[in-house]
């Protein structure tokens, strides 16, 4: 008998939904292509002269524990080291807050599983994390966009009265991916009293929060709500992305609950990893090396942002972030970024179509453009390619 | 308002069962207490001296990709040279049937999401594997244990009969954990035609075959069918368990679907670790290093057999095997194993109870013993606290 596997797959597979970002990087993936798709930080940024050294002194020293099976809560001194990082920007926690996390798309992942059944809602922004909806979808979620800040509330009170009271709200406060954007403290509040007020969950995801070029740090969320937030952090925008660590920090109770769902996972995260990236912050190496990269990627954001002014047709807006990886730009009206990543293409330029983050569907006309990987040379042909595509478009419309 | 959690969990989190494993070892984990819990290889068999040169290398010369973020479906080298391996065994497969997991654990959630939904029937041994359990668990699963191997169909058509139509059948065919018994050429046909005729796919959990010490190797139930065995491999045994790699082979319409589900759980195994291991391949380092780690264990294997011999009471018995980490031992009838479990902790000796390797609670009267991990002289004072125990026990109970 022939195995049909559409019969005996799972009702989460069938709401599962595969990631047209990662399908989009294996067109832009070919060399001739300039891609400002991916989200890669700039490999310039990994500290290869300190990890050289760090290996090295684990596998002299620390061996026997480093290469063997870890805790499921994860690396004793990392989780310590953490919570005094989070103490000093007003975080009221132990270690025992903290679970170590194989990437923050787990700390994603395990979040939806211990929350989320079948037909359950979450709140997100429109546009969000397509990493996020992608899980929450999953775990058979219905994600409902909150179109505009302020419109929190309403989403918030429609839902409860129609008998779908969200599990919890899911935001990106700084340097939201994609659109780069950052709440201000007002916004803060707002989020945290509907929370409280409609009894939910908010998570924090804040993989971005480290890269800030200008202006002032906003608090945390969960300094200032250390109930209700379970916030999301990693290590793959500030140190490297290939060791696969974040973290999330939560009231214990929902630890608890985590660290069940993880043992049944992956047992724990990389062990190998975690006390490597335990002796890079034990020797300071985090924020000396930190500091560097965002002033890259600050350089990176400039050049883009005179590269779009340079070539950018008229009516075509863009956002200009105080920090993190990305550009969120907006087509005029009517146009559809789907149909000029078809022209791009053909012009070698890629990025990653807005509607993607969006999902409700919504977002047609927008595209997210990342500034941390190329260099300026490639940087300014790719955005002349891609101004070229989209006068194109704009004038096969007339 | 406080936060109530119960009120808000998940179906999936409300089935999830703690590992009775993860929580005796922290009982276990004082220094005084000879432990056998464990399922850990023993350090002396981690290769630092080859990691040390290897890592300096990709360091040297692959930073730019060993440190980013790489594809879902894992190294393609590391691919390409595990597809080589297992065809010389037999299996008809490209590196396109093979997914690098975040270990073989990850393996086991993957494939339950993509085909449990709540309620549907899993087919496993009778013990099984607690890990496998407990994932199965957190789908919300309903594991079905098969007392004997030749009561494999009765149990298939009694579940079809009553509308229970099992997802898969789990099988650990090499030195099974907890029994460490490995099936024979005719049990694992057996295990195929079944799954055949009533069109079922089989989970092949592989993660002690090459530790053999003797005998000869069976074949892999994938190179008798490949059309519905899932076989999950592993380096946690034979190399390290701190770099958290395993993998799946499948047929590419499931690998196609795991992949799906990867991208959202966390995008991609770790990057760097999977580079080094290739590295670890390709130097021809595996199998060297192998050989020797074989030898020890089947010192070791036979010193605790030796230890059983000398220091047991007559009634209890365990099980001889030809390869992998544990023995399985039984006590006489009507014993249980959890009373035993207090009487030992006092001797300070530890064991895992084998009753949480049993889907149906049964299994009262059994325990598990490892013999990769502890040096000859702890385990000859340890078999005999353990013996110590049972003695106390036997005779209380008169």
């Amino acid at each position: 008998m022939a195995l049909n596997i559409q019969n005996i797959l799972s009702d989460n597979a069938k709401s599962m939904r595969r990631s047209a970002i990662r399908d989009l990087l294996s067109v832009a993936n070919r060399p001739e292509v300039i891609s400002f798709a991916g989200g890669f930080p700039n490999p310039s940024t990994f500290p290869v002269e300190d990890l050289k050294v760090i290996m090295q002194e684990v596998l002299e020293h620390d061996s026997t524990k480093a290469l063997q099976y870890g805790p499921t809560e994860g690396n004793e001194k990392l989780r310590e080291i953490l919570a005094q990082r989070y103490i000093a920007q007003g975080l009221k926690i132990t270690k025992d807050n903290i679970l170590i996390t194989t990437s923050s798309q787990q700390a994603i992942d395990l979040t939806s599983k211990i929350f989320i059944s079948p037909g359950d809602t979450i709140v997100c922004g429109l546009p969000s994390y397509l990493g996020a909806l992608q899980a929450f979808w999953s775990y058979q979620a219905n994600p409902i966009g909150v179109p505009k800040d302020e419109e929190l509330e309403v989403v918030v009170k429609t839902l409860i009265a129609s008998g779908k009271k969200p599990k919890f709200i899911y935001t990106i406060p700084d340097f939201q991916n994609p659109s780069g954007i950052t709440m201000d403290l007002k916004q803060r509040k707002m989020v945290l009293d509907v929370a409280e007020k409609y009894d939910l969950l908010v998570i924090e995801d804040s993989p971005y929060r480290e890269i800030r070029f200008e202006g002032e740090s906003q608090p945390l969320l969960y300094s200032m709500n250390n109930e209700r937030v379970l916030l999301f952090g990693t290590l793959s925008k500030t140190v490297l992305p290939g060791f696969r660590l974040g973290w999330i920090i939560a009231p214990e109770q929902i630890i608890d609950k985590l660290v069940v769902a993880k043992q049944s996972t992956d047992l724990c995260a990389p062990v190998f990893d975690q006390a490597v990236i335990t002796s890079y912050f034990e020797k300071g190496l985090f924020d000396k090396n930190l500091g560097k990269t965002i002033e890259l990627y600050k350089n990176k954001r400039n050049h883009m942002l005179a590269c779009f002014d340079k070539y950018m047709p008229k009516g075509v807006t863009w956002t200009k972030p105080e920090g993190g990886l990305f550009l969120f730009v907006t087509l005029p009206e009517g146009n559809d970024a789907t149909k000029l990543f078809e022209v791009a293409i053909k012009e070698n330029v890629a990025f990653v179509i807005g509607e993607a983050f969006h999902c409700d569907g919504s977002g047609k006309n927008t595209l997210r453009i990342n500034f941390s990987f190329m260099d300026e040379e490639r940087t300014e042909e790719g955005v002349k390619r891609l101004a070229k595509a989209i006068y194109r478009m704009l004038n096969e419309g007339k």
